[in-house]
């Protein structure tokens, strides 16, 4: 580890480390429930120590973690695989396409690096229960993770969720409430629930580590591309706190002297759930109306961490796209086709985008072009079934004599 | 690579490398549906050269391989987590237990591991399609492979096969056929495909290179854990591939003067589908009568691989043990509960079992052993939920005014 600070980021005011545990105290005051978060905290490196100390040949990540290794919990994340996907590229015209395959996590989505990095934290701090609201991956995430650590998860989710993501999470021994309402309800009363009755709460960006635990796809990323930066990277955008992670990692690295430029971002909507797209497109923010996309993971009305979200996009020249439901699935089957990965929805949604860019001039058809996978199809089975025909069976022929 | 030759494990002759394909045909003349299988072939490596040409320090595991890596598909498999579950062990009186999860290959199960290498023989030969019978996994691996590769599979597969393995298979663009009846129908039904129609059998241990693919689970398991052999693993059985599998990679060490002794393999089979249970114990072979298991990838009546499933248990001076659905359902809720590892019903079985042994003298509590995680649970989201219970959804409460 390398000591930090948290800095506001909409303030700029620094903290220690222990003296705030989720937003910035002058701005949270202004935040009500029904608006993004005001106040995220991100955490600032002692990043000389960092330069100093990181070797390229034996690279100690811990030193861009927040939390000490010794609080880990046993249950290994991350280090998913980063490959060229040629037939993918190829299919829309472009050259050098890799995917990192997020869905291979144990709970078989991104998630499990934000729960992985806020369960170290309560280890550290020895809060017995950590409670989160969720569409679905990250509570089932945080229910993995807590049983590893012997930790007890509480969770708010839609009860529309679909049912393998609240099959994990009861089968993991969380205490799950199902919610009539929506993610953004779901949110609400796990805030409410923490204040009332304490724990740590992991709601995503509300907790700081949450970005920092998915910054870590950003960090392998550039190792495993030989401590490369990419050109691109086509991230699905929800609530806006995995795109704020995957920019949090190349924003270190280059603070700690490691690159000198940002991938650009490239923000990844449902057309039916796009507050954080026409924030960046317009500059002005407004939450998105009854947003209904078969991409459940992506699907919310409030994004909590719109604003960082937006600036990650803005930062690193990005920009953002937004795709329907039915380039979604179409995007499904054909990463499957091509590649042999199976993502949910939300996660097919950057080979959607790709398909659309062709020939728009945002991408150049060399460029290297990462998709992130966040999530396993398996997660949503039906999702999947709603665009493919399973055969009628066959009687089996009776075995004909030897 | 290294040269190699294949052996027949049922008479002992050797064959060139392009000399056969599947069985050895001497054997193989004896053999007829409705019995294990004759003349699987083993590969027999030129292990003086490998001792030779081995570093730990820079392991070149492709010297292990039957098939060049030029040849390989775009396909990352395995580098699955190893990792020690004190939580896990301590709840049935053992000390050092260890988890190999093999979920997070990416159609998720320890299959890929099988399909990549015959897809991979299937370039080396340039057939265009490759043809399987399967319970389900070995099918979806099948097919996600063939998609990375650009080739086609054909799969047989007994229509009961759990939802989700189907989609998978569908989706990835695989031609499927869906079976009424059983496994063994399904494998009965792709040899005749084959033998009329031509491509690739990949129908595991029929095809040797669907052993020496799951070898590299046991490769791994011996790299991961710091080059040393573990001293039992704890495997669950359907046909007695994977079992083989394992077998073969301390095979391959012990013969390249690696390693000085094998691990105690384990077999695990479900009550309902005990054939080679039975013959580990008894000495004779009897077909399993209707096997009816809820662990549906161990579900086999006539386990294709018996003979050298046997001979891995009895070389190792391992043993069997079988548990009960009930048993494999409980298994399934500890694991996930003290290790937050969703597994499939068969994967969970070795956790049955090692709940069962505690006390039993076979397995000493000080000893390593390892859990083989054969396949993730979101495979088969309908069998974890018959074991809990989601709770009913509350209406949420209206926003507080702030």
């Amino acid at each position: 580890m390398t000591s930090f600070l948290y800095r506001c980021t909409t303030c700029g005011k620094a903290y220690q480390r222990d003296e705030v545990r989720y937003l910035c105290p002058a701005c949270a005051k202004d935040y009500r429930p029904g608006i993004p978060l005001l106040g995220v905290l991100s955490v600032e490196f002692d990043y000389v120590a960092i330069q100093r100390r990181f070797r390229k040949q034996s690279p100690d990540w811990s030193l861009f973690s927040a939390v000490e290794p010794e609080h880990y919990p046993p249950y290994p994340v991350g280090n998913t695989p980063f490959f060229p996907v040629a037939a993918l590229g190829q299919a829309f015209g472009f050259e050098n396409v890799w995917l990192k395959n997020d869905g291979l996590n144990p709970s078989a989505s991104l998630k499990d690096r934000a729960s992985f990095l806020v369960v170290a934290e309560a280890n550290r701090l020895k809060e017995r229960s950590i409670v989160t609201a969720s569409t679905g991956n990250a509570a089932s995430a945080l229910a993995a993770v807590c049983a590893a650590a012997g930790r007890q998860a509480v969770i708010f989710v839609p009860e529309s969720a679909p049912k393998a993501k609240l099959v994990q999470m009861v089968l993991y021994g969380a205490r799950v409430i199902p919610v009539r309402g929506t993610y953004d309800d779901a949110f609400r009363l796990s805030l409410e629930y923490t204040a009332r009755k304490g724990g740590l709460n992991r709601n995503t960006a509300y907790h700081p580590l949450t970005i920092e635990g998915k910054k870590t796809v950003g960090l392998e990323i550039y190792q495993q591309n030989g401590f490369r930066v990419p050109d691109a990277i086509l991230v699905p955008v929800g609530d806006g706190v995995i795109i704020s992670g995957v920019y949090k990692a190349f924003y270190d690295l280059k603070a700690a002297g490691l690159i000198a430029r940002l991938p650009r971002l490239v923000c990844v909507q449902a057309g039916r759930s796009t507050a954080i797209h026409h924030y960046i497109r317009t500059g002005k923010y407004q939450n998105a109306l009854r947003p209904a996309t078969i991409a459940d993971s992506i699907s919310v009305s409030i994004p909590s961490n719109a604003h960082m979200a937006r600036r990650a996009v803005l930062d690193s020249r990005g920009f953002s796209i937004t795709v329907s439901d039915k380039e979604i699935l179409r995007g499904q089957r054909t990463l499957a086709e091509k590649t042999g990965v199976f993502a949910e929805p939300a996660a097919a949604a950057p080979v959607a985008a790709l398909r659309k860019l062709q020939g728009a001039g945002l991408l150049d058809c060399k460029e290297q072009i990462v998709l992130l996978i966040t999530g396993h199809g398996l997660k949503d089975v039906d999702a999947a079934m709603s665009s493919i025909r399973i055969p009628a069976a066959k009687a089996a022929t009776p075995c004909k004599a030897p």
